[in-house]
């Protein structure tokens, strides 16, 4: 495979690129995961710098019509629109609750749309940093808004808001005690609240549900990065289009907001510092994956077992091994 | 400070060298680390083991009472019994809430007893570790029981719990809706939920939540180091003394039949295996501290930040400095 070719194709927008691309970062294989890295590096110069939107949402939310309405908006606007999936489920499953392209078929065939479904099979740990490398060839192909939806299941909207300039909740109308079913941490993360299917029947109570969302948004802390009126809640119906271009006219409006103060440089610089750490974290720990050093915790772990050693003491016998400095 | 007589000490039972080797423990200077590794590594050959109890309650629950009476009670049976706490809110507070040895008026004047408040000032990392040696110590030290008690509040009840054969829920009679209070994942991990305060007027509701709590485990997963009829629900009253001997009995025939059934050992090798990941893990971020590195991090997670390198090939740049090994 010629990385450069690769690249050249990706930043010309060549779709095809980008697809094979993706496939290249999400492999596991130590010689692809080389490639990837250098086209990474190569296409980190390009400089472009789409609008990543978060998009988290239980299963039956509407999150697929939704997007749909959303990419269809931005694309009526000339923008060029990519949607990645992070999906957690498929780690065990085997199989993609979000991988059926159909699902958003009018959206699918818009030449200025890029849709990815999650991969079939993926390690839990490696989904965070093959999201990131996806969402950046995206950006490096030239479009304009990513938007990275998740399932609402705890972890994955954690990676998701780490990869995303705007974190977006969306919802069903809900009846009663509807504040339940969303954890306080990821209503922290929220920029913005969507609730989706505010029409025909449901109206009243998409209305009722915003009402009380938006009250529970104000009773948070005040976080430095929202303009005056943010977070918010707002009601949509993907269906009928309601409420559509004004989501995503709030959605801009804070993007531009962020980038004028200095937020949205700080949250990218500080997201990118993570991600560092990240790679060192995983790195260190790949250091241990000689057969030598193996077998050699193997040993030291049976003794620990027995209670003969200490961990700590066992710990630094390992890592006395790994080289000089130590 | 000599090391081999400070254990000679503690294996003699002298209760003085083994609050001083808690101290050592607890302290975060490089020489002491190096001393308390030593004196650990040594006392690890003494092959004592105590039952060690792992107990958890918010405030109001009357932990300190309770521990009081089982703790008199485990020494009018001829035991020596040492309490630990572990208190992840000094970490913030500066003060330790669990810090009054007074409030043990009783136990602390026996001297087949030893009551060690949570250290005043502690990073939250550094917790688990330093409650993992000064149980090893108190072992050693000849102990038949440790206690180690902690306030209910998420993080602590699981490095609790990983310190522990047996880990007990203590709770108040609740009215009403009693079962929210506590999160699914601690009561997963109790093998002993004791209602305490039944006595009084509060004898019948604390009855209520036994009952109510009993249910709630009988719809939970049997795990395999649970006998016939564990994990339980009892009501106990610290006070009058009522249940203190049958809940002592239940904890030691628990105790018996894991020991016979071989899952005493198991969990224990569990448990040191995951103390030496967590020593690997920490040791290895550890060699990232020299200055040369530092600077280096520095550097490239400047170039991260404004995007002109990626977290993965700055991060292989870094790990390729440690060593020829890379």
């Amino acid at each position: 495979m010629d990385i450069e070719a690769l690249g050249t194709d990706i930043l010309a927008g060549n779709r095809r690129a980008l697809a094979r691309a993706i496939t290249l970062v999400e492999s596991e294989r130590a010689d692809h995961r080389a490639k990837a890295e250098a086209l990474l590096e190569h296409l980190a110069q390009s400089g472009r710098e789409a609008l990543r939107i978060g998009l988290s949402g239980t299963p039956g939310v509407g999150k697929s019509t939704f997007i749909e309405a959303l990419g269809l908006h931005l694309i009526s606007q000339g923008k060029r629109v990519a949607v990645l999936a992070v999906d957690p489920s498929s780690a065990r499953s085997g199989g993609s609750i979000l991988g059926d392209k159909t699902r958003m078929g009018l959206l699918a065939r818009e030449t200025a749309a890029f849709i990815r479904p999650s991969p079939a099979r993926s390690q839990l740990g490696g989904v965070a940093r093959r999201s990131r490398d996806a969402v950046a060839l995206c950006e490096a192909a030239g479009f304009d808004v990513v938007i990275i939806e998740t399932v609402g299941v705890g972890q994955s909207e954690t990676q998701v808001a780490q990869l995303s300039d705007l974190f977006v909740l969306l919802l069903a109308p809900a009846g009663g005690d509807e504040l339940q079913g969303v954890k306080r941490g990821i209503m922290e993360m929220a920029d913005m609240i969507l609730i989706n299917k505010a029409d025909g029947e449901l109206k009243a109570a998409a209305e009722r549900t915003r009402a009380d969302y938006a009250s529970a948004l104000m009773l948070m802390r005040k976080r430095a990065q929202d303009p005056e009126g943010y977070p918010l809640a707002m009601c949509v119906s993907a269906l009928t289009g309601a409420g559509i271009s004004q989501a995503t006219e709030r959605m801009e409006a804070l993007a531009s907001w962020r980038k004028a103060h200095g937020f949205w440089q700080q949250r990218r610089t500080e997201q990118a510092q993570n991600w560092f750490q990240e790679e060192l974290r995983s790195g260190l720990m790949a250091l241990l994956e000689t057969p030598e050093l193996q077998a050699e915790i193997t040993r030291l772990g049976a003794a620990v077992a027995r209670g003969t050693r200490t961990p700590a003491a066992a710990a630094r016998e390992v890592l006395a091994r790994l080289g000089p400095g130590q």
